[in-house]
């Protein structure tokens, strides 16, 4: 068996980015953390953790810390079943990957359908947050992704739509002759990052099954933010592909418009999660998959 | 000189992701972009571009991107003095660091007094942000750090009022006798990320000059969003630092309360801008400085 104490002394420090602040959660000196990551990093001749202000993992450091809290999980899982058990440390940390739009608009709700568990939420595009499930990095993803990632069960969540919003002042500025492929390629859009696909999907579906090298590529502002993107279209700065629940108020009061009314992006979400067994993991997809039904759009791969 | 053309691409290709989206944005066809870019590759020795969805610049590539941008940003205000040139490319972008609770509260606002610039925000903790100036990959950055940058010059703007914030109901189930030290050592807090500060440096202040050491580390929910540290709060999964202008509606509703009434944790913000010579990056420091007095606590600094 591996030494869990230094693995547990390693975990520590890459989860809260400090050895002060690991010592301090395993209640021994910063000494005696620093010595066990030392010691580890000399058994396995190889570095993990890279020191600095936070410390974080190398990429053997981050996988070790992973491994580190499964059996966290499964020891979690022991201890219902085996009360006589010493106590846990703590309560169980579930690591998961989720897109910054459920985050802002759904997501939370099934996270506090399960109390006694914290979360470590690593945000990513819902095209790459499945990559994350296959690093091994997280427990669970809310995905675009249908394929199963090895060692995962995939599960459909219905769509979440999205509006192509901007304020009544910007369509006056740039869209006062309509919305034509012309007029689409002067006007600044919004973009969350260099992975956000959804502004070229929208302008490819509403130009109508345009070759992708024709769809215009409008000079764009790049906001990493779902509610910057929301207050970015009120303050006139661009459109933007923004999820209907966080706009539908902004519309209904005209303080949005859409840019070609009735024409939204439905993305199809899918849940992943390890197959590992894990009441509490098995609890979380529950209250995912409820939350999923209530707030998304049924769409055609949920009947699968 | 350089070569400029060959430049372009690559700076094309860091900024958009990809090698097709680049080519779109310079009228060429994607082999042309591949080219340019491989000429420049060799020429440097060196791999400027991490091929990948999206493509990233290596640390090299991403020191030329910046220098182009430099360029760019300076041949605008060329343009302006000397309307005889030929046309730009396309509007200027500025590239800016801001930590996500200023992009969340009163950021945007400057932005949009500056029309006709297209903005490229890097999100990162207002103890971090600074860094990113250091290393030339932005032009300003709003940031807690006082010392100006070599080559930068600082401006106070005022504190942003953080409140720390839960549900009355979770303030039941884990402050019904107080809000002592062994109470808030066993109550999850939610964190931002392995940067953020401001839940401990609260709980420092709140349990009145504790040692370093002995301020309680709760267990807690990593969560990487501003407004999900709000609906996180409101769903009762944690308390954390919210900023005052995103909380006040909610704690005059008594949908959220104060963990300790009446005290908040005042983080004093800065603007760091280069020095270099462009009107668009002096009108939005202008924005910035203005949105700041009229959204920020005057503090201490400001006055110097």
């Amino acid at each position: 068996m591996l030494d869990y104490p230094l693995l547990a002394a390693l975990a520590a420090v890459i989860r809260t980015g400090s050895f002060e602040r690991a010592a301090q959660q395993l209640h021994v000196t910063p000494s005696a953390v620093s010595q066990r990551v030392k010691l580890l990093e000399e058994r396995l001749g190889s570095v993990l953790v890279v020191r600095g202000q936070p410390c974080t993992g190398t990429a053997a450091g981050q996988r070790l810390c992973q491994h580190v809290e499964q059996v966290a999980l499964l020891e979690s899982e022991l201890r219902g079943a085996l009360p006589g058990l010493a106590p846990a440390d703590g309560p169980t940390t579930l690591r998961i990957a989720v897109n910054a739009d459920s985050l802002a608009t759904w997501f939370i709700a099934a996270m506090a359908e399960v109390p006694g568990c914290l979360f470590d939420l690593v945000l990513d595009d819902q095209d790459h947050s499945a990559e994350w499930l296959r690093k091994g990095e997280v427990l669970a993803a809310v995905t675009a992704s249908t394929a199963p990632v090895p060692g995962c069960n995939s599960h459909p969540l219905g769509a979440l739509r999205y509006r192509a919003t901007a304020s009544p002042d910007y369509m006056r500025r740039h869209f006062a002759d309509g919305v034509s492929a012309a007029a689409l390629a002067g006007a600044p859009c919004l973009t969350f990052n260099r992975k956000d696909r959804l502004q070229v999907q929208w302008l490819r579906l509403a130009l109508g099954g345009m070759a992708p090298g024709d769809v215009p590529a409008p000079p764009t502002h790049w906001l990493p933010s779902t509610h910057a993107f929301v207050d970015g279209a009120l303050a006139g700065l661009g459109w933007g592909m923004n999820p209907e629940p966080l706009v539908a108020d902004h519309l209904a009061a005209g303080r949005l418009v859409e840019l070609v009314p009735g024409r939204p992006l439905d993305v199809p979400l899918h849940w992943q999660q390890s197959r590992i067994a894990s009441t509490t993991l098995a609890d979380l997809s529950r209250a995912v998959l409820r939350a999923g039904r209530r707030e998304l759009h049924p769409d055609g791969t949920a009947a699968g």
